[in-house]
């Protein structure tokens, strides 16, 4: 993929279902909605602080793209974004998150009791959602991506050794972690369309979630604070092994390397200390070489919507391609 | 209900599905299985130190009295078990517990991080194997129950505040916390009966959930550590206001009741000061009310199951009655 010379806004990209966006949050305050005041407290917090919607966007254009009618679009979008904020909850929780974009997360704003239940909350009552849909094909989908998503996280955790995760163990966690998610809302929008249609969203969500990740996990390199909501070197300090270091390793020399395992070895490693890792990662080629990856990614998930006839939609899809990996935040 | 003279022992209650029960281990293991060495690490943990399989039993015995074959037993039961045990993780993980049963918990030996994912990573399992039985019904009930549980915990820390919680708050609270699943397991081994047995079985259900969480509240203030598998007063140590203490609020004097509000203001409040509150708790007439309404729930369950008709597992489920209210642990 050539990289876009003018950057893509958001909103260009949510543009062609802007109306069905719109109705995203009232849809999401009814599946959440409970007699509970501590309950409407908290999901009221989360709500508010809402995000991009960034996979309901990719539901609604997949839905458009594809062609085909979805009568129960909305009802899969909040879902989709529920199970989504379910587990943001549950990774704040688990890393000790105080901020998520600038806001207090649950557990920093609640209590770290408040955010292990609330994300319980929040992924039963997606399913309980589902169940009522009377359809168990959404549910395969979303059981077998939240799964995914679980299994993920714990091999993330399972690998805060810098020198033993590779490449392919990365690339494991990234796609059970963020892509299933991603590709489990494209592969719903085009749940009425016919087999080729969905395999290539399916196959375009799962793209362009890992070249999604990347261009993350390298914003905690590249960012600043005020650019990507939170401090640079996150990954580092938290002793999270992500693409740029595992591209880094092999270049660099031993006592470099050392710097690194005494970096990981540090409970909290001092600025200076993560600023000389995240020296060494640019100087030993890991940003570039991240950068490649997620284009790469980026490439296949756009080659995937050649499947697709013309249409707006899919020329937002596209957009959301250049959007995921050239965004500063 | 008058309690029987002698006590009756789990093993006793459980003979009559013995052969079934003795399979769930293994089907257990079939279903949290996962190609990843800390998930296996950590379910293999959990599943040896494991417990009574008391929701198995009732869900056997329920299907054995309702007098319907279910080819699907003994994967539900399994099923009940793993929602019981994904609870369990998070619990620990909210309460900090580290000891269950005289084991340590999981966020003791692993960490508070590997709690939360694998919780999780059970409830997503219980969720994917339910879906794969290609049965809403089971997937109804139990996507209820777990919401139903979600919210419980939430109103039970809303609720760390002795003087406001009521009586009545209390019930909903144990209700959704404990009685959901029992009721949930005994309907689902009866969900190949007539109406009339498998609503009389989720009735029983509900009633004998009650029963037991009562008394799981009493042996805190009445077991010792020895007894119980975890120290005496802990619910007053964590500020939980069950029913022995509501019960016997309203007879404290002003100083007494300064007492009860004082160790609930204090964050790790003193031996002497929970043996204080125990005390006042007996005095007050707490342990008594909360026996009795433990027989009263134990008396509800007895008759629903006279819908049934005579078996051998019918009178097992009696003694489960018997078994919940009787128990020392």
């Amino acid at each position: 993929m050539a990289p876009q010379a003018t950057a893509v806004r958001l909103a260009d990209l949510q543009r062609p279902v802007g109306p069905q966006l719109a109705r995203v949050p009232d849809e999401l305050r009814r599946i959440v909605s409970a007699d509970s005041p501590l309950l409407e407290k908290v999901s009221g917090y989360l709500l508010r602080s809402q995000g991009k919607l960034f996979r309901p966007t990719l539901l609604f254009l997949s839905n458009q793209a594809s062609g085909a009618v979805d009568e129960h679009g909305l009802r899969l979008a909040a879902i989709v974004e529920l199970i989504h904020l379910a587990t943001l909850v549950h990774d704040d929780s688990v890393d000790h998150s105080a901020l998520r974009r600038g806001q207090p997360t649950v557990n920093a704003l609640f209590s770290h009791q408040v955010s292990v239940i609330m994300g319980d909350y929040l992924f039963s009552r997606a399913i309980r959602e589902l169940v009522a849909m009377d359809d168990v094909e959404p549910l395969r989908i979303l059981s077998h991506v939240t799964n995914e998503m679980s299994m993920g996280e714990m091999r993330q955790l399972a690998a805060y050794d810098a020198v033993q995760f590779t490449e392919e163990e990365y690339t494991v966690v990234i796609r059970a972690k963020t892509a299933s998610l991603f590709s489990a809302a494209c592969e719903l929008g085009a749940r009425r369309a016919d087999a080729t249609r969905r395999r290539a969203l399916r196959a375009y969500g799962d793209a362009l979630g890992l070249a999604f990740q990347i261009t993350d996990d390298l914003l905690d390199y590249t960012g600043g604070e005020a650019v990507t909501g939170k401090p640079s070197g996150l990954d580092l300090r938290e002793h999270k092994a992500t693409l740029p270091l595992i591209a880094a390793l092999p270049g660099l020399s031993a006592s470099e390397r050392r710097a690194v395992e005494a970096l990981f070895a540090e409970k909290e490693p001092a600025d200076e200390d993560v600023a000389r890792v995240i020296g060494l990662v640019r100087r030993s080629g890991g940003l570039e070489y991240s950068r490649e990856r997620a284009l790469e990614c980026a490439g296949r998930a756009e080659a995937a919507l050649e499947e697709l006839p013309s249409s707006q939609a899919r020329d937002a899809l596209r957009d959301a391609v250049v959007y995921a990996v050239e965004r500063r935040r």
